[in-house]
């Protein structure tokens, strides 16, 4: 019996997380998110693998690679959320589930974050429960794929 | 050792949830998913009561009952969600927090359901995860509550 | 043989017919433009049911309570035409014809009466021919549900 | 006795009908629709004449020709209604009761549909009944002109 | 002698008042707003009535209620000042001065509060006098009806 | 010595002109107009020729023949002043100068009529001054052509 | 003991009050509504200065002079309420409580007059009360000033 | 038998004329475009007084002190036409024609040029027609006296 | 073996080709591109006929003639590309492809160019290829027919 | 005699081409697409070569290495196209003419497809052609750079 | 050898600087920064003479009065920037170079405050510096003129 | 004594400076603008490390790396000054004092580039200043550094 496996992909800055307006995204690092991403995965029965990148084209290249490979993706795009349809495009052209993560409630911020070109493509939408919000975005990644058929 | 209580509000149409649109919003009934929602709930040590009312005004007086009463609100509003300025308001006199719930996910549907006025007074949101959807919200409510002084 | 039968709904303010501005809706009584469609409902071989209510909750129940039930819905929203998005998601789960009328001509009046929320789940539109306005919508009814089984 | 006249027009691309996007405007000919208009003229008591042009200007001086002549005026100004403002100035320079008709619901397509320039000089509004639109336009036309004096 | 008699509306949420946002509303309960109002009221030769609701339907038909009996009306809409037109038309339909009022300055909140459905059948506005607006609102509606016939 | 001649354009509906909303455009008739144009013309040393069209295509090709022949064009577009950009481009092909000519003051009426297709290629705007409108548009033009060669 | 001073400022053309569109602005002078301000002062026990002007700098040059000086101001901007920055930037540079007062009530006039620049640096809001409108502005004043300290 | 005086004036700038970009303006000085304007005024049988001023202040007196005193009045807002509503309230005051002029043509400029603050006051408007623009507002304002009475 | 058949459709001012803003639209006169269009359809195994015309009605007839008859239609709609919806219904009632043609790029130009009410029902768009570019628009639509049948 | 060489550009996801979505895009690969427009390159005498590429930057840069060195750009910038001005910015620094290409028409696609970034400095553009776009592209820029020199 | 001169203009409310707002705009007085903008004009061999106006019209003199005799202008126009078109046109008929200079940086501030009259015909612009910008827009304006020629 | 280092960051295209438009970007290279503020910097006692490139990501990173390394950052955006909210986000992470500096004025150019992502998070803002831009931002952070401790 192999297990499926999911890709979780976090856009630009998130690398600083922890360290940058504590306030708004807490203290907790990046490793820390994708710890508690990764046990919510095994929970399901699910390998979790994670990219964190500031660049638009690497992130829609990870897409492309996880075609037939992933069965579901979970994506903060940062800021890349948007602007960068070329991400949209890319998940587009995947054919398993895709769930929007954001840690902080984007459509309480800044007018330019109440739109995102992700959600377009994205089956579902997890946002505001911070620390929190990786582990439920991976819950309902399984909820979405099912129970698995191996 | 008393278990901290939250309410789960449900807005107009979500009585026909089953019946209604089933493509949309699937084939479970309300009463499947208020179970369920139990259920998380229970999973983490609180008590859930529900309300759905096609009124705005019973909405409202239900939040007003909750001050001081319940831990944290859950709430669906349903078509509300896009008009109801009153029970913006209501949320906003109501200390603890508010986790947004919707079925399906609005931004990817008609115009007029990309705005939501509650929002701007909800902490999380979780939307497009379907059946599974109320016990995610009852989790990430609980997430934000925070381990009880009980 | 039994008759098959439509629901005649009537939104807030207009109880106050022939008293209220009767230079924009004209002098004929709410009870009066019932009576005409009930008489065009009749010619039809329809029975109709009227209700009228200033309370969009009462609207909605009306609407799940003719599920399977009545044939078809003409309703005139009033003020609800304008913003009661609760009512046009009840009318969505309808599976009848439904006929939206105006006694007046929404168009030619304050640019808030330009849109309508009943107008994307409605069948057909009849305006501005005043007293006359009800019976036509029974007739467009009767003309969108066809010859009866019965 | 004389029996009093009214003129119906259709604009552009109507000659079509019964030919052009069937789902959309039905099968029925323009010459079927213009019957029924006639056949519910008679019962008014009411001579109607038709004219269908894919010329502003034949539309704009038939409008002028029925000044002092014609009661009323039926319209479907096809896809003139939507940009054609010497249509709506002939209007306007027409003293009697005018009908705007459509067989489909113009505000349940396109954007670009949803504004009529003719809606501000026209009295009443019927769209979306399909073959009956016609005929229910003719009598709403009827009512507006009410009891002839011939 | 018989004194006139005017009537005091408060919309949704406004029984609150003192224990919500204390630092927009201030600390005077409903209570004590209404007690400021019957005493300027009294003081001016008028007797008030009052009525606070959370449903729409309620504060129509108070206003349907009012035509004949009342000779004026002051009304803070609370949130449904911002969207329940229904509310608007049953103004329209009440013959007397309608004086507006609120207790802070809507222009100065969120976008949503600058939007009043409520002004357009208003005769006065009175914003942002806090605990003293419900009085001064009660004489602009006493200086609007004039000194009574009685 | 021979004259130089101007050609003077009417659009759709000016033909009513006397007929047509007097308290808007007066009681002249377009002949009464074109005549005093010609005597503003003739008081220039100019010939004047006219042409009323309700179809635009003729406009077009009135200006197309113009090209090479008359010095210069005054023109009352009517309704397609708002949209017929195919007379704006026959326009933007003709060399000499252009005045735009409205009886009464577009930019006081409907929103719709704000907007004119024809200012962008015209060199000069008379509007309001209703009968003697024609005549100063003439004398607009003859001092755009200045003094004749002739 | 010293009374306490405010300054009352009035705006363009508000010194042609009595003579211009007495429809809209009732038939009292400037005179009028300055003695019926100073009365209002009197009895709250505070001395009112008036200034009407034409020139923006004066008003500006007015509110600067007020700083440290007087304790409030009144002010009806006239036509400056919707363009005249400078004047909001000056009274943002003033300390105390800002009434701004209109006879009629702009939000109901044209759409121009619905923008003011006032209002984001007004603590209180009077309009539409006409005649009567400046002495309840000077009491909205006395009530944000509260009991003097002299 | 006395002659009807008109007045003739000019805002901001235009003390510049033939200095200032005279490619878009001319070579003409504003002392050259008064002397034509009355010579034109003289031609009517009418007295012209003129006044440039840079200050709105004064040009809302001066159309102050017209009132009944002048006969109309011709305005070349120079920039203040785009924003000055306090001239648009002063010319609202003035019982007579009025009649706005420019040298170019404003709605072929830049984008804030195209709304004007004084058409919704004027009866008419000459623009682009250069130097002869003065003189042939004075014979549209001259048409709209219509002839004298003494 | 018979020869497939085109229509080549030019709206209004295309007959100026040549002679009108050659800056812009070159110096090719209509017949120059209609000559290489035909003998791009030579090549292609296509005969192809041609329509200009400054009237909307005509073009409106000729693509309703063009139905049954015509393999598919290469149009260069002129300004009515901006406005002329009655094309647009006409299109979409024939059945074969629909190229799009413009010698210039309309994006490049004045902002009313940017719309294209024929684009909603072409396939396919040729623009900016200046005198090549109804050679490319006839390849293209040969393209779109695939190879023929006979 | 050396030939003159072309680049062709490709944006973000066309590296899927064939895989992607079909039904817009179509079954050929991007090695097919190229393998055209080689040819195409070679009928008029051109050396075409090929970079596609996910990241923007590598884009801008190539088309930095394309100066003096390329005689032309075709370009299909991907959802770049709607958003990425850097490469708006680069086309503009490049000296020879730019063909804008995309298979499908993005003027009858989702609203932020109907933008374009590059086509303010294309000088020609293709679209909805399919499979024949990038040869069409290439006949197009070689068209626009005319015979060579060499 | 004479020295080169500039004209430094500060518009509204800026003789207030030091009072008002001291966190926006620091505790400097106008003269401190006067002071600056003297020392660093004559580190750049320029004398520069300074006014400040709460008068729109006095600014716009102060302009004409520099043609011919000022270099150069530098303007912080206060709440003039965001509406005086007046101050717009008397700037286009200055020769020399124009600096815009602001304190704080508007931008980041209310979104009235984002858009500029001034900045069309401003060749360079300083904003957010706070003390240091009057010297940094004098350096800027000497790097415009160049070297004199004294 | 060490001295404080700044960084300054050149977006997309900058590059090509000296080559690219030089009407608009005068005929410096990046290397002398580098040099310019390099000698600014020494002579405010701090040291200037430089990064161009033409890739969002590298950007984001190298500001991730300045962050306490270096004390300020001087920003040209390029192109992703319009959009690249990652950019923003990455400077939102910054501590010390940004300046953002363009050599052009952008609001003076294509309305796209009048929006700027990195004004929000950007102190100060120098535009137009052409060849001194760069030094005159580096004396601009200088001035927001304050004097060092070092």
């Amino acid at each position: 019996m192999t297990r499926r496996s999911i890709l979780l992909l976090s856009g630009p800055n998130l690398n600083l997380l922890g360290q940058r307006e504590p306030e708004v995204y807490g203290t907790d690092t990046l490793t820390d998110h994708v710890r508690r991403a990764e046990k919510a995965a095994a929970d399901s029965g699910l390998t979790l693998s994670h990219l964190q990148s500031n660049h638009e084209g690497e992130l829609i290249e990870a897409i492309h690679a996880a075609r037939g490979v992933e069965s579901g993706i979970v994506i903060n795009g940062g800021a890349f959320t948007h602007y960068a349809w070329g991400i949209h495009d890319a998940l587009a052209a995947f054919a398993g589930p895709v769930v929007e993560v954001h840690l902080s409630n984007p459509d309480r911020r800044e007018a330019w974050r109440h739109v995102s070109v992700i959600t377009p493509v994205a089956d579902a939408l997890i946002a505001g429960v911070g620390g929190a919000g990786y582990a439920l975005a991976v819950q309902a990644l399984a909820e979405l794929l099912g129970p698995g058929a191996d």
